[in-house]
């Protein structure tokens, strides 16, 4: 943390601000230049609200230093780590694909849909069993009859399973009958379903909140595995901007980004992104190409006629056409698939 | 809903949008123009998933054309609502001042800030029981504590009050000691909680999302309020933008759209918004003359040694002449205060 | 200018980053924390490419300390400045109404609109000459013509003038007619034109562009200001975010902001901002109430048959009665209209 | 355009928007709701200010159907443009790479870029030399001097070149040294700058602005095709939003956006999106995945030295291992390249 001061501030304002920071425990390192004096703060800044300082006469303004997250952090963990879902493993060698309809409708939908994305080359399927919609009345999801159909769908495939959680009751279920929850974009920030998230002891996948900073979404890592649970992986699915001819902004640059910040596996979903089928596949050979260790991808047997997204979701022939078109790129960048 | 079809869109694929509109209950009305053709629909719409059409063929957008929410929606009731909270109203005639900590700290704090926001003018005392923070390892709140703190305070002062709620639990401790509970920005989409603020029975301060659409924003009261809570009062307090100057931009022309747009009270927090208290009473004063129906302003003893967001709190001293200074203007605008 | 070091920085890495800076005559501070070094820079900085130092090794980040604007900065100028325009001034102690038509179209609709705004309290007239559409097929203004109607409209009313430029030919015409330009929103960043009209010699309004920040509009004063032109007004009149209920989002804190970071005077635009004539009022209240010193308003004839801009252009009554419940804003905020 | 009447529309007030519509020569289409009535227009609306009927009694919205840009349209041109720049081509059969420094500094300086990026397959030379840059004080370019090294380097190494423009004078010096002038972000609504850069003959690489829409971005470019010049390319160069771990948030689903919108090409420049020279491969394969037609990529002999941008430049030994790493992608884009 490094406090700058105005330029002219007077010298017991500089002290004032010297006396905070070493009654705190630290140590003040000043540097007096020609405009401006700025102070450092060595030593444990836990001990400090260090923002407060702000509100010291003269200060101009707090620059922080290190960032919060620790545990999520390359520097301090720099080897990229390897999740283990059911039987797949999500991290550096491969490239995962997650496909599935984005919600479970009847058990027949989820066992056709199971079976046309696991032979297109799909090892985690998934399916949204309590969907966060944005209008109460529309629809909201099977809940655990839902997740039930995942499990045998899951013994009828060999697929791993995915599935999104959105309070304590949900991942009380998703633990009997999953392999992996999901966090969605809505949640980053409920702190308490991520603890709780953290407690379960499966895999979590973290969607970024729609205006969520790169910064605060590792912040939210950090909630999950602050529990003890080091399995997180982070799902890049669109920011909120300006441009309304995508339904979010996929913000691309976030992968090789978050490949010097953390040490946790990314993976893009173009589907939620960009909010239309046809785009898809161009954002999925971008992902791939841009370092992503995986894919998640609405796949629906009838788009014409599902309950949620399906204005987004590919038919089981365009899915089917993508991975095939996605297997040169996972060559050219040295990643398994199939 | 208004199907538009791209230009020269043949005509059997014209025919299929048709079919499938008559299919689900609904009439379709063709307009057929020299550039393109437009299909209107007309019926109970709930019956079918609209946005589904946009996969047919030829189709080149979906228009909605009424919006999703009902209950907020001031074209289903023109009359402004008034909201109860313990011994104040929220509405109209009034301009309702919460004011207190952003964090409860101690019993002590809480009656000293409590006496202080009383005196200079606020009816609602503020301070956050359960704090949603961006680090896991900043200070989190006292929980239930903080709340019993919270109702001794009312005891002492007459103040009404109001706490953020973050959790099923969190809901259940608050009816038992304050008056009203806040959903906060980062929740405003976790609709779970919505659901449950609903059924709490306590009137509901909802926080726009930080990324929230006025239409979303309206959409989240719809979930509470569809619980039969009608107690529903808006917060405007800040969207994410480029601009870093200021936490976050307060969108002050969400009040004029809300009044348009709905029934609820709408009231303005200038401290989360700006992140520092030197913009405070600007923005305060300026959400006053904007037409809000009150304010939600941070309030600390001592903001150099705040647990939270010392920078934006207002000392008593300014904070008191703020009150003094906002007198005036609520005479212009016809409001009630003090 | 402070470069922070990555934790671990090898000696030799942080010793190349003192060599760099001294070499440019500069001098370092170094300041080693357990976790990470800092460098502190003193000395003129315009004698390197400070943002180089970024690609240096074991570099983590370059925290600029000193904003490069420096005449329109509040810090070395306290004084809040005052512009003289025709006959009259923009600054701390009045209230500025401008008001006007988009574009100017007639002689004779521009006359109407100036007797009626005169009698209604504005003292400078807008009109728009050069118009800068988005589709080249939308009309894009009389020109010098235009200008020419502004200067008779100015004979016939004694109302200053105030049009926007958009090229070097618009500047000399400009300064034949009028008494002050405007750099619009999509000009803030045209460099040439921003020179031009610092040599101009007449008053600028400088808009802010639609996504600039508030350092980026300040620099863009500051290329005015060092063609030795002191006279520029900034006018804030919404950014672009992701909010579509308004055309785009009043950032109202802007005015506080500005009025601690520079010396110039502040106004506010609300037709341009909401582009809805029915929210101009709330947010001419609300602009005057945060501190602006002036406000520019879209007054029309006839709005439903304007060239440009017809949604947002108040009548003649409408802008009577909003001047009038402006005035008792303004003798609570202590400034002077009509 | 269709008009959205309110609920409940009073019967005169529908008739008043249908006059309107009639009175311009065009047809109106009633379609009757149970909630509300819509009305479409069909015939030549650049009759009528369709924007005023949004002021109409009852009017809730009016809704835009058609695109206001014509020439770039690809309803209306649905084959693929195919640039000639100097001795190349930009189109669907190749992968464009434009590289070279940020801002052209010396002679020798731009000669060693300039043999070392044909080395590593560029076949357009990039150079600034007159910059357009946020602070008056930076470095402004070497203006006609530096064109005149564009051309000199062309002539020694057979590259085609390209040079931003930002005035008329720089159009007029352009046209005599180099083979395609740029429109930067910064000047994409510079309506004047347009016009003019449509007149000069050259073909033209139309930068997207920092908040424009990708339907603003196209009316740009029916400017300068509105004036006999359908050499147009579209280069997507990061759009501002609240992230800040990169400079601009690369908005690559743009790519298939435009696909499916314009016939125009359509490149990237992965260099000022991310302003970071670590970050530029991964945004660089992305784009060719993506399916751009091209990229635009900063390289300097010594970027710890360069006057701009060193941060995001390339050395010799990244771009020529970047170009190697791009070879295969193209191949699986079916791409030429080299």
């Amino acid at each position: 943390m490094i406090v700058v001061m105005k330029p002219g501030a007077a010298e017991e304002n500089i002290r004032a601000v010297v006396t905070y920071i070493e009654q705190n425990g630290l140590t003040a390192h000043l540097s007096k230049g020609e405009e401006v004096t700025i102070i450092g703060m060595v030593g444990d800044k836990s001990r400090l609200s260090t923002e407060n300082l702000a509100i010291y006469k003269d200060v101009d303004r707090i620059l922080p230093v290190t960032e919060s997250y620790k545990l999520s952090n390359k520097k301090f963990h720099p080897d990229s780590s390897v999740v283990k879902v059911g039987n797949t493993v999500i991290g550096p060698d491969n490239l995962t694909i997650m496909a599935g309809p984005c919600a479970v409708e009847t058990r027949e939908q989820l066992f056709a849909i199971a079976h046309a994305v696991k032979k297109a080359g799909a090892t985690i399927l998934r399916g949204g069993a309590y969907k966060p919609r944005t209008s109460p009345y529309s629809f909201q999801g099977l809940e655990e009859e839902g997740l039930r159909y995942m499990q045998e769908a899951k013994a009828e495939t060999g697929l791993s399973t995915i599935c999104e959680v959105v309070s304590m009751e949900a991942i009380e279920a998703a633990v009997k009958y999953v392999d992996m929850i999901q966090i969605g974009a809505r949640n980053m920030q409920n702190f308490i379903l991520l603890r709780e998230a953290g407690r379960s002891g499966l895999p979590v996948l973290l969607k970024r909140g729609l205006s969520a900073t790169i910064d605060e979404w590792l912040n939210a890592a950090e909630y999950i595995m602050s529990e003890g649970n080091p399995n997180v992986v982070l799902c890049e699915r669109g920011i909120r901007t300006f441009e309304t001819a995508t339904r979010n902004t996929l913000d691309l640059s976030a992968v090789p980004v978050l490949r010097e910040k953390t040490h946790l596996p990314v993976i893009v979903d173009p589907s939620h992104s960009t909010g239309a089928y046809k785009y898809v596949p161009s954002m999925a050979k971008a992902a791939v190409a841009s370092g992503a260790d995986g894919l998640m991808i609405e796949v629906h047997n009838d788009p014409a006629h599902a309950l949620s997204d399906g204005p987004q979701s590919l038919t089981f022939e365009k899915f089917e056409s993508l991975t095939k078109e996605l297997a040169p790129f996972c060559t050219v960048v040295g990643r398994t698939f199939l």
